[in-house]
């Protein structure tokens, strides 16, 4: 069993790299917050003797030698960055979990036969370079390296510089190896555990996920001089695409789920009528046919702005099939909550994780905590000492597990 | 008559300032671009002789003396800011053509009786800070001058602090004086001069405006984990606010204009159901009483939002009632068009002016030119040499009929 309350402690230590006001975190990805987050995650594994390497695309991998370095190791790991005025638990938790299984195996003097593997993914919120999960995408060979380091955040910054502005661009190529088993530790980041009282989710599947772009284009003028009539309003045309999106959310409930994160105004001024409007789309569902039937609507609803005589243009940016994780991870990860006492349900992710592009490589499942009310992507999220306790020792025993294979 | 050529390349030399690559300027009120065309015309004028006087609000004060500086002075001006993206004439055409008025009467060596007095309005278009004509209001007694100086830019800058970065915050204050008479020229902003082929407008009135400012308040949610029906989605809310917003403009038709041109959503990630938007509203009518109507409908749309879970909350930071003009200036004007045997008709302000706010202090009057397709507020806002030299024309013989009274 782990030590809960030195993981906590390293959480409380983690939170502060971004800390907002109200009790959350913004460290985006590659961000100054997210170098001296990094810059602490190697001090501690080097404290407790273990190397780290950084490959090509900021990627760490913290490593704690099996008897047997010839053997593929066992992996563990999520990531450290952040969503803008996110929460101190998404990501950060499962690699904490994942080092405190690492120090405890030291404590405790267990040499397993496989090596550990323990992973702080780059850039899984998409957030800041988007989509989403991109550098465990390259390492995965969803995505090229070349594409990856040439997103640009809003300013223009490439992927690329601001990992060399940070000093986490490595030698190393972003390109997978032998693995022997997977396990990501997550907060559940929806409400199903909390409210049931249930201590851990043993995660089976994932919702596939689609992301688009859409640049609407209409006339900028004079928002006192321009009659309703002579109008070409991109923002209105873009309130009418925002409901439509909305619409199909509901109309593929309860399952489905359709956002607009972001929109950008230009020129974003009182007194304009709005030339031009930039925003993301994004659809989930666990049945891909939804997700087709969902871009379809997607479709007709930019189409319809046509009669507003905007000019619009949708690109789709991210195609990511529902996963469904590997049946003796699982097994492993159910046999580690039965042994340990906890209560348990298999359930399905609505959000996107590592291990799901991990899975595509190697055999992967993911362990679920509770999170308070399902608040995630948000300040107030909050988990327990003893939740993360229990998270950890889940982890901790199917690592050893699958590294004594 | 004036020098149409020199006035024509003052107005080219003048558009370099904030120069946007597809022809029009970014030039907001007291940046450094703003800083440079100030120091432009301070050098023109001084090159001709005239003193330069910056009040504390950086209204910029061009005198031309008359026979008797004891008599009240004749003014004229307009504004050197520009929208975001916006036009090189909006504005700077009735400062560079009251200066072209000036350094005509220099060359012509015509002496006036009364003072002629050039002014260049800090922040006319509010597009840097709400609401627009913030200057002209102060000096005519319609703001206090601590309220300008504390008005915020979306980076949290003053416009105190902006007017001391540049070095433009002088020592008068900014209030009114004894003015005998003054004019604006201004481009039209609108199709109607150039559709009918009219020289000059001669603006009897001005629409009134009412702005406004709303804060969305939702709950930032992760975008694959909340379902459709558990959402407090500020973004939607906003969506819907803006098509009713469109709605009540058409309500109002032909005459009633309705605008969002600003809005920020937060935390504005891809994947976060959005927790609040803040956004700019606008009306414009010619009557009060319908200003009223617009303003109760909006707050029948914002209650609505309440549906939805949305905290909604609505400031009025705005309220100028439509404006006549001076029946002697409009009559001054047209005796120039009249004299100079220019087509013209009268003909109603939708824009906002400084010389709506002189009004109230002192008889006032415009003078517009046309603008290619009323287009304004964008980079394509274009007017001819003709037009120009011809209003420079009415606005010399305006003044020059005033200031010898
Ligand atoms: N776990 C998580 O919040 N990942 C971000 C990507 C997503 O939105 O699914
Ligand atoms: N003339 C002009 O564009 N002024 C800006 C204020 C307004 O929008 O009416």
């Amino acid at each position: 069993q782990v030590n809960g309350e030195r993981l906590w402690r390293t959480l409380e230590e983690m939170a502060q790299f971004g800390a907002t006001p109200r009790g959350g975190v913004t460290r985006l990805t590659l961000s100054e917050e997210d170098r001296l987050a990094r810059d602490r995650l190697r001090g501690w594994a080097q404290e407790a003797g273990f190397h780290c390497e950084v490959d090509r695309l900021g990627n760490m991998f913290i490593r704690r030698p099996g008897r047997n370095g010839a053997l593929a190791p066992v992996m563990t790991g999520s990531h450290g960055d952040s969503q803008p005025l996110g929460g101190r638990y998404d990501g950060i938790y499962g690699v904490l979990a994942g080092l405190e299984a690492l120090r405890t195996l030291n404590d405790l003097d267990i040499e397993t036969e496989r090596d550990l593997l323990l992973v702080n993914w780059t850039n899984e919120e998409g957030a800041r370079f988007a989509p989403a999960m991109l550098a465990s995408g390259v390492w995965t060979g969803v995505f090229s390296e070349a594409f990856a380091l040439s997103r640009e955040d809003k300013d223009g910054v490439t992927l690329g510089s601001a990992l060399q502005s940070i000093g986490y661009r490595g030698e190393k190529p972003a390109e997978a190896f032998a693995v022997h088993a997977c396990f990501e530790a997550h907060i559940e980041q929806g409400p199903l555990l909390e409210a049931e009282a249930i201590d851990i989710g043993v995660v089976h599947a994932a919702a596939g996920q689609r992301w688009y772009e859409v640049d609407i284009q209409g006339f900028a003028a004079h928002a006192g001089t321009t009659p309703m009539t002579h109008r070409r309003d991109a923002l209105c045309g873009f309130a009418e695409l925002a409901l439509a999106v909305e619409q199909i959310g509901f109309d593929f409930a309860p399952d489905g789920r359709a956002t607009i994160g972001m929109a950008q105004v230009t020129p974003n001024s009182r007194n304009v009528v709005p030339g031009a409007v930039f925003c993301s789309v994004e659809f989930r569902h666990p049945q891909q046919e939804a997700l087709v039937k969902m871009e379809a609507a997607l479709e007709a609803a930019v189409e319809k702005l046509a009669e507003r005589l905007l000019e619009v243009k949708l690109r789709r940016i991210f195609d990511y099939a529902p996963v469904l994780f590997d049946a003796g991870c699982i097994a492993r990860v159910e046999q580690a909550v039965n042994a340990l006492g906890y209560s348990h349900t298999r359930m399905v992710s609505g959000a996107g994780h590592d291990a799901c592009y991990v899975n595509r490589v190697a055999p992967t499942s993911m362990i679920f905590i509770p999170c308070v009310k399902g608040i995630s992507h948000n300040e107030e999220e909050a988990i327990s000492p003893t939740w993360s306790e229990h998270g950890a020792n889940v982890l901790l025993n199917a690592l050893v597990s699958a590294a004594q294979d």
